[in-house]
């Protein structure tokens, strides 16, 4: 928010072709043509360096009409034809302005991976009407050095007020049969484990990927989510995703694989309709990020940019948490949410806890809390998360339920007021925990009073959660209204100064640059899955290229005992990742919520590698992605915001990988001590997990590591100034 | 809640017949026969006074059941039919359980057309199994002197938990092609002319009947809505409803005009699914009230006695209120609820009113509202309606919008504190007007605030509209979903001590019984369509066998111009009434809200017409009809609650009509003095409405009048005690 120059009118970036509009990046890298084909379809390409990144695509909508308000049958053919023209918004379009402007500024986030953000562009603004209609539309396009981002606008018009979308058509022609790393299209979740195909792979491997989840539901065969994270023979990296999703539906991709072109589909609502949208309005963007080195992909802050900036005016009571939590003992089934097995159904306000019996493995009691809060005050950590402190958790899961939860009765071993004066004395916070089951109508009758409840008991951050399909029924978790739903559940905690962590949730789009109380979200395959049956041991070199662009996970790691029948006799599960792959995620999994996920038993067993954790910052000043590729490896290097200090982490994929880091980043003349944490010679995510050594070193901006990482392994790296 | 007897085992009124169950009433004139069908179907019929009401009829329901928890395709033949055992619930059952027992009890509602109701009925549960899936329900008969009620009830089970009901089909068998009077069944509105015709002409008649209203959806041709209203070739009045409507979707019914069986037919949601429950669960109740005599049906209190007690403890806040309003200027065209004609399209927050230019119709301004104020304290009304008080009126219709209004934000011509300070300072209230136009889910966002604000400014009784399609989309306004949004809103208004009055809501079925701040629905076709085109001139001799069954109607009469034109030029319309039928309707649409709906100019025409509406009160002691045929006329005089005075009143068909009162209702000894408004001896609907006289006349209990009502006319008599 600090500097900015803002340029009208023809720069060096802008040609104005003839027959077309040429917008170039900032350096030249990128240019974008825009015309409108014969037909009056608008239609844009791509090039990077001289390559193609987006063959000839068209843009545009179908609305739906009809005319006679109740029914789709026609009086007789000219209201046939005049809702056919009023459907479309495709072609038949003429350009009747344009205009260009150059932004440059930099502005600080309140928390991030780096401390200040450039944001700077070339935009061209072209007004296109449709004159059969007399209908008009603006499609803004941003130009920025790691690529384009472009939306659409209705402004404020005579034939235009209220409308409904029946689709969007955002094409993206790709220049050839890329290698991507995609989920299958889905519109209720993103809990799937990436496929690395061609695209003309994708059908046949459709089915095997979409493996089961508690609410799910594909739509095509070449359906995929976005981001979506691509790499070209001639060495591209490109990158489809969606920024500032507001009061919108999520946008999927469906690919048409015989010409290789990627088109929007957006999730419908009960009736199948896609969007209600009432002019003035703007779509959210849709963005192309592209580069040769895949650590520009990583490390785009395009999607931020494409947001607005903060509506919170204080942000004093927004910060980076680090916790530990009452949560993967119930994940791995050694514990319950539940209370009582009493009940196979629960009515609450009915159901009486106070005479049932506890099943003894309810994990969520006072008792268990505090030694929570104990370890957390002991090792430096800000807050403990306890999931299953209130009533409703008995039938809470796969039973569609619409009063499931109030949010605010606690199970009768919770002591509410107990806990809170216990936190308060150690100078924890305790994490609050709603489950919503997806019943939204039912979280939003309650949510003043749960928020309110919040606050008279010292809880200051929520992890929220849609588990199960959405009632009301129809909807589905990315639809129009969800969406809605979702920042409505974000705006109305910002005033009771609340920070939240939506799980389940649609995917972040850039939206915590406006709302930076919006400090974390899970929305793709997280730990948790580890104890569901595992993830594929290269699943975190591919999320920071896909669900981390538009914003934070709550990724929970930090697990040190990767075999889970040790937890939970009946649960087989592996946790495919070494330990250090796990210190690694603190770094290469950036948020800044993180949680030391594993039971605390489990950190007494490795003092010497739990430092890491304890040391590790959650708040950045500056981050340096050293080396990537997708699906391959990551090693990022950071700088806390607090000090002098360096942190450094690498995940690695299936294969065991030796590196070089150069130390570079560090200030010249300091010294530094670094602590190494590496996977040990034989260290193998499924053989040999905790096998890890420790080793410090004296380093300065000149020093070079040579560090090896095993297979699902990693290194992480403590890197402090001395005197 | 004063006497009652519970006798428990079998008495004289319960015979245990081998194959079947019987039922009497306590009087003996009905008689219930329950048995199972050789395919273990639940089985009903009823005979009153040994003459057939109810042929055989089945019960039971189809469930929705998918084995594979996202699709309806089966692995195998096994799987597909247990399916289709899982969703039978209509045959394969046995009798494993009967019980029987009495109730008399006498109870006082807090507002009434009486102030005692004897609840006496004799009651048979059946608890049948369905041994194939080892599940079982309930059913539950009540007989009382008026007909039958019987609901579902479905215990806590093992096998039964979570289930989605596909269609409940409870039969009602009729015994001849009655005479009908029926709207088309609709999901959306009951604002619908009755027709009057036999049932096997309702196919035929249907088209015409179904008339364009701003939400509506029909299901069938032979599709009514209740309460349906009948008369048999043999002299019989026969009623079907149901009572205690609770979170479940409102029953329309589907005739099978071969066999003339009307079947259950519940109104879904967008996806098609009837109703989402959870065991322990009951149903509303099916109601068949029956007599020889219409004045039964009409004064039944079946409804109500099927409800649950006042779940309302403290209720000295509720309160009957005549009012007026500044409301019938809108509704004919001559003012405008909205403020300035700028808009074409609003954005609440956006919108800058106080920047705009009043379109000069604005009807709810300050200095307006204050001489509708001063006029009530003047003429002993209670309260002021006013619409159009708050912004967003300018594009609240027809456009499905979701954030429509925010129910808080006044107009800048509409001073909240003024006014507030103003009406207190008169003795009067000022009504509060909620439009929601369907946007439910912005509504319940809203709520609380706007609760809030209504105490905060002396307001305690609010009127609610749901005009147009309801927002979340695909739901109905009989939808289970927005049922319990009605309910939601009226306890959450119990909770704020404010009286409820629910327009375009589900039509009530006698909750308020257990909610009686439900002082008020619309929820059919009510006066302002007078001004829409108008309603048949018989419409109000219909209603109150149909519409006011379920509780009172705000039909809000008392029109005295019945020419439209000269309210709005461009308005043809003409009110099918006499101005003394619109004094008789105070008495004849029992409600404890009532307005007089004319603007106050028209009053002042008519002092002395007026002054019968001044007298007439809006609670009652005592009530006795008098005369009644549906379609054709009905009568009934009412004791004032508050003193010994009495009022008569009669509304007439298209025919018109003489009659002989007998006053034998009053008390024996006392002197009273009448004073009887009737029509003029030319009067009529259409062509001379305005025409009446007013004569007084000393009378007593051994009194008889002779009067004569014109087509569409009346009469209107107030009997004051005189010592």
């Amino acid at each position: 928010m600090k500097n900015f120059k803002f340029i009208l009118g023809l720069g060096i970036a802008m040609m104005n072709i003839a027959y077309g509009q040429e917008l170039k990046s900032p350096n030249g890298d990128f240019v974008m043509d825009f015309s409108l084909s014969k037909d009056g379809q608008p239609t844009y390409q791509l090039n990077y360096k001289g390559k193609e990144i987006i063959k000839p695509s068209h843009l545009g909508f179908e609305f739906k009409t009809n005319l006679n308000q109740k029914s789709f049958e026609w009086n007789d053919k000219s209201e046939a034809d005049k809702a056919k023209d009023l459907a479309n918004f495709l072609s038949g379009f003429k350009i009747i302005d344009t205009k260009t402007s150059t932004f440059d500024e930099t502005w600080a986030p309140v928390w991030g991976e780096v401390s200040k953000i450039r944001n700077n562009f070339n935009e061209l603004a072209v007004t296109i009407s449709q004159p059969k209609t007399d209908r008009k539309m603006i499609i803004r396009f941003r130009m920025f050095n790691d690529g384009l981002g472009f939306r659409y606008e209705f402004p404020e018009q005579k034939n235009l007020k209220y409308f409904v979308i029946k689709e969007e058509h955002s094409q993206f022609a790709m220049a050839g049969d890329h290698t991507a790393f995609w989920i299958p299209g889905d519109y209720d979740t993103q809990e799937y484990d990436y496929t690395e195909s061609k695209l003309s792979e994708i059908r046949g491997l459709f089915d095997k990927a979409y493996i089961g989840n508690a609410s799910q539901k594909a739509f095509s065969k070449t359906g995929v989510q976005t981001a979506l994270m691509m790499k070209s023979s001639n060495g591209l990296y490109i990158n489809l995703h969606e920024a500032a999703l507001i009061n919108y539906p999520a946008m999927s991709l469906n690919l048409d694989d015989k010409n290789l072109v990627f088109e929007s589909w957006l999730t419908p609502d009960a009736l199948g309709d896609k969007g209600y949208l009432q002019a003035p309005f703007n779509t959210p963007w849709r963005t192309v990020i592209a580069s040769d080195d895949a650590r520009d992909v990583v490390a785009s802050k395009m999607t931020y940019n494409l947001n607005e900036p903060s509506k919170i005016k204080d942000t004093s009571w927004i910060k980076p948490v680090k916790y530990i939590g009452v949560w993967w003992e119930m994940i791995t089934g050694r514990g319950s949410w539940a209370y009582t097995d009493d009940f196979s159904t629960v009515e609450l306000g009915v159901s009486n806890y106070a005479k049932a019996k506890p099943n003894g493995k309810h994990a969520a009691n006072t008792k268990h809390v505090k030694e929570y809060i104990d370890f957390a005050a002991e090792n430096g950590f800000d807050a403990v998360l306890v999931e299953g402190w209130n009533e409703g958790w008995e039938d809470w899961f796969g039973n569609h339920k619409d009063y499931v939860f109030d949010f605010v009765t606690p199970y009768p071993d919770f002591d509410v007021k107990e806990l809170h004066a216990y936190a308060k004395s150690k100078g924890v916070k305790i994490v609050m925990h709603h489950e919503t089951s997806g019943a939204i109508r039912n979280y939003e009758r309650h949510l003043d009073k749960a928020y309110q409840f919040m606050q008279d008991n010292g809880y200051n951050a929520v992890k929220s959660g849609y588990v199960g399909d959405i009632v009301p029924r129809g909807d589905y978790h990315y639809s129009q209204n969800v969406v809605n739903h979702y920042q409505y559940a974000l705006e109305k905690a910002a005033e009771y100064k609340i920070m939240v962590n939506a799980h389940e949730a649609v995917r972040p789009t850039g939206v915590a640059r406006t709302w930076p109380n919006l400090i974390g979200n899970e929305s793709a395959r997280g730990t948790e899955y580890q104890a569901f049956g595992g993830s594929k041991p290269n699943h975190v070199t591919i999320l920071p290229f896909t669900r981390l662009l538009g914003g934070p996970m709550d990724y929970t790691p930090g697990i040190f005992e990767m075999d889970i029948k040790k937890m939970n006799p009946n649960n087989e599960s592996h946790v495919n990742s070494t330990l250090v792959n796990q210190l690694a995620l603190y770094l290469t999994m950036y948020s800044p919520l993180q949680m030391a996920a594993d039971i605390i038993e489990n950190y007494k067993r490795f003092p010497d590698a739990f430092q890491f954790i304890k040391d590790v910052p959650v708040d950045w000043q500056d981050s340096k992605y050293l080396e990537a590729e997708p699906g391959k490896y990551l090693t990022v290097a950071r700088k806390d915001k607090n000090s002098n200090n360096w942190f450094v982490g690498n995940v690695n994929g299936v294969t065991p990988r030796t590196t070089k880091i150069k130390l570079d980043f560090l200030e010249k003349g300091k010294k530094y001590e670094a602590t190494i944490y590496a996977d040990g010679k034989d260290a193998h995510y499924k053989t040999n997990p905790q096998s890890y050594k420790i080793e410090t070193k004296k380093v300065t901006a000149k020093s070079t590591l040579d560090l090896t990482s095993a297979a699902g392994g990693g290194f992480a790296i403590s890197i402090k100034e001395v005197k």
